[in-house]
């Protein structure tokens, strides 16, 4: 059976497969800080060339910020949507790393091998997952399973900025395929496999807020001038209030109740808030009152601060008083939550609690719709057998958290159906110092990639 | 008569006395930022030498942070101590300067000419004023007018963490003279110097909240983890209550409401609280309700939030919930109100509003009581005189919003008692970007101290 050659060669060829990985890995493409823009062109530029020695017709498109890496390759049905992104988050803190976050290294853990570095879970190694089942397949069989196309993304750290024109301007070449697959999720343990088909929207705020024209001594002014820093702490302590709703007028218009079905599989998954909240040193959940871990994390929107500054924030003390201060806020959208008008909402909300004296300015960071996938699409079920084929527990359809806003773009824009599978587990620490993604998710996800593309194309 | 030849000395010397002053204020003694203790031994030995010059026994004496300049000259009543500070601020925003910093200039302004860098108004620029009057009275007399102790501190601008320390250790040397100069205040305007005779305290105060063990992300942990930048705010929010004033349990303990006679001494002064604040582009008071603007800054207790960080706050956007997040927090006192006793209950408030999962590690930025001045000494009325005659209008008796410890120190553990007389504007941006010190306030200012000597010593 050609699938098990395939499998085999995946196997026998995991020491280069990681070779390759880890040369990805050394380019530092962090997407939102404009000193490593050669990187990020370097990055798209490497994932052409690989791209181009299995066959595919590959070019790195320009765009306003960072390019895209388009390709297409093969023939017959289903034609699939292959989407990654190969921008990373930034380091800071460095000093919390164990090692420089672009040397990635295997190490050793209580979970077996793992893979340590930025961007290994999010998202090169999962992308790369994709791309090695594709060349054992291509290796085995000498053709491709079927028509694929290609979209590596290089700023979806940044809020992608340029993917809507993107997708827009390519609208004709892009909307071609039947199905996007989406290698940005993770499973639900080390155990069971998962599709994701519920993804919250995220909506990303700027709150710049100003009082005096000039930092002032606190000694002359102070007990007499308007402190940014103090205006800006009040607003963000009235967001929420003591039950943890959200208190932005009109936030909750458009959030479901999760139906019961849904929250009774959820049940049968054994989840245990104390092992989710346990593993980050956290031990009671922070949430809305009266709803589990997992509506908190799947189904609820959340208002959080992401970054906070103002005044003087190095060492030592300095007494001033700061023109300004601001915050990085973001909301995470569940079910119809309309991503605009809580953007205007909040900015509102925000003004019409200056005091006197402070002006505030805002600044977009981006804005997406959460996402509820089609599990109608035969290819939900063929891939969730695919999957429970590879792993020890069958694969289940489930919520996520973050916020994969491609999923809806590629929806509303090309009319296209996503299925998102990734091998990414809750210790990876994504955009935290010390990111890792455990050999087991590249090596197996590699498989079950291959077992995927085999069950869509039967 | 002697003392015009000493201001003549003053006037012909004053390119020379510049010379001097830029060479000092070239050296970058920023006393906060280990990385510029080199510069502080620098600031330290110049001193030394420049008082050496004029015949001054001196020397810098090491101590657990940056040196001490101690210098002994001249024979008979009164002993006087002199105190200035050869440490700065650190200078960022380094972008919001006009020049480098430790590049000072004259330039012109409406107001006549200045000289611009850090350190020119807090505190080099002030120091040399007192220099430079000796320097013409040596020059012109071939003595000095009395005895004179000098003693210069590094540390200032960090909270004077080996000044109790030193005094309580050189006490025997230090407690002999009869009465301490400080120059580190303002003038009331520029046409009307004065002699500061009530200060306010400083507490400062640094918290450290924590939460998970890791930053996370915020889009598998938001909405469930506790987020410390939304539990800072809380706090911060707290602080004050709608009218303005301090909920910290205790804090008015010791604060006394002003004697009518002051504040009818202060509306003669013909303060604007709508110039005070338009200077900085503000038009409203913005602290406690009912307090006048002067009563605000000179004669009311404060907190204010000087530096908040958390989270991630370069360019872009990362969605991180991040593990901790910190606030620099000051308080000003006044009257009799105890540090240590208003330390205590801060720190026990913040303690009691954390929610579960949450610690707190506070450090402590210093604390020194407020100062009110014994001004029966008959010094405080030959100064006064001796100041009028220099300037267009009458001195005055103030409040300073400021806090300078060291006239605590001096009287509680040196027994003396201190005359603030400083000619620094409330426009020199201290502790700002772009900090100035008038050219009248170097140049009036030195012949000011001539005259005071002349004054105390007849």
């Amino acid at each position: 059976m050609t699938l098990d050659a395939v499998l085999d060669r995946i196997d026998s060829d995991l020491d280069a497969a990681l070779e390759r990985l880890f040369t990805l890995l050394r380019i530092p493409s962090i997407s939102t800080d404009p000193a490593y823009n050669d990187a990020c062109q370097s990055a798209a530029d490497w994932l052409v060339a690989d791209l181009a020695s299995l066959g595919v017709e590959a070019e790195a498109r320009p765009t306003p910020g960072h390019p895209m890496v388009v390709g297409h390759v093969g023939e017959g049905a289903p034609h699939l949507l292959f989407y990654g992104h190969y921008d990373v988050q930034p380091v800071d803190p460095l000093e919390l790393w164990d090692r420089d976050p672009f040397d990635p290294a295997i190490e050793d853990s209580a979970h077996g091998k793992l893979i340590r570095g930025r961007g290994t879970a999010d998202d090169k190694g999962q992308l790369m997952t994709f791309v090695e089942a594709c060349r054992a397949w291509k290796a085995v069989h000498g053709t491709w399973p079927c028509k694929i196309t290609f979209l590596f993304e290089g700023e979806e750290e940044s809020g992608s900025p340029s993917l809507v024109p993107f997708l827009e301007a390519n609208k004709d070449e892009l909307s071609a395929p039947d199905l996007a697959l989406i290698c940005d999720t993770s499973m639900f343990n080390r155990e069971t496999p998962a599709i994701t088909t519920m993804l919250r929207g995220l909506l990303g705020e700027e709150v710049i807020i100003t009082g005096a024209d000039r930092d002032l001594h606190s000694g002359y002014y102070g007990g007499a001038a308007i402190n940014p820093i103090r205006v800006l702490s009040r607003i963000i302590a009235s967001l929420h209030d003591d039950t943890g709703r959200i208190t932005v007028p009109g936030f909750y218009d458009g959030v479901h109740e999760t139906p019961e079905a849904i929250k009774n599989q959820w049940k049968t998954l054994g989840f245990e808030a104390r092992d989710f909240l346990g593993a980050v040193g956290l031990s009671e959940l922070a949430g809305e009152e009266g709803r589990t871990a997992l509506e908190q994390v799947w189904a609820r929107p959340t208002c959080e601060v992401n970054g906070i500054t103002g005044g003087y924030t190095g060492d030592g003390f300095k007494t001033v008083l700061p023109a300004q201060a601001s915050a990085k806020i973001s909301f995470r959208l569940v079910g119809e939550q309309d991503p605009f008008a809580i953007r205007e909402s909040f900015r509102k909300m925000v003004t019409d609690m200056l005091p006197p004296d402070c002006s505030v300015e805002f600044k977009d960071h981006g804005a997406g719709p959460a996402s509820v996938m089609s599990t109608e699409n035969p290819a939900f079920e063929a891939a969730r057998s695919a999957l429970s084929d590879e792993w020890p527990n069958e694969a289940a359809f489930l919520g996520g958290g973050g916020s994969i806003p491609i999923a809806g773009h590629f929806k509303e824009i090309l009319g296209l159906d996503s299925m998102l599978i990734g091998f990414g587990l809750d210790d990876d620490a994504l955009h935290a110092p010390n990111e890792k993604y455990d050999l087991a998710s590249f090596h197996k996800g590699a498989r079950s990639w291959a077992r995927v593309l085999a069950a869509v194309t039967r």
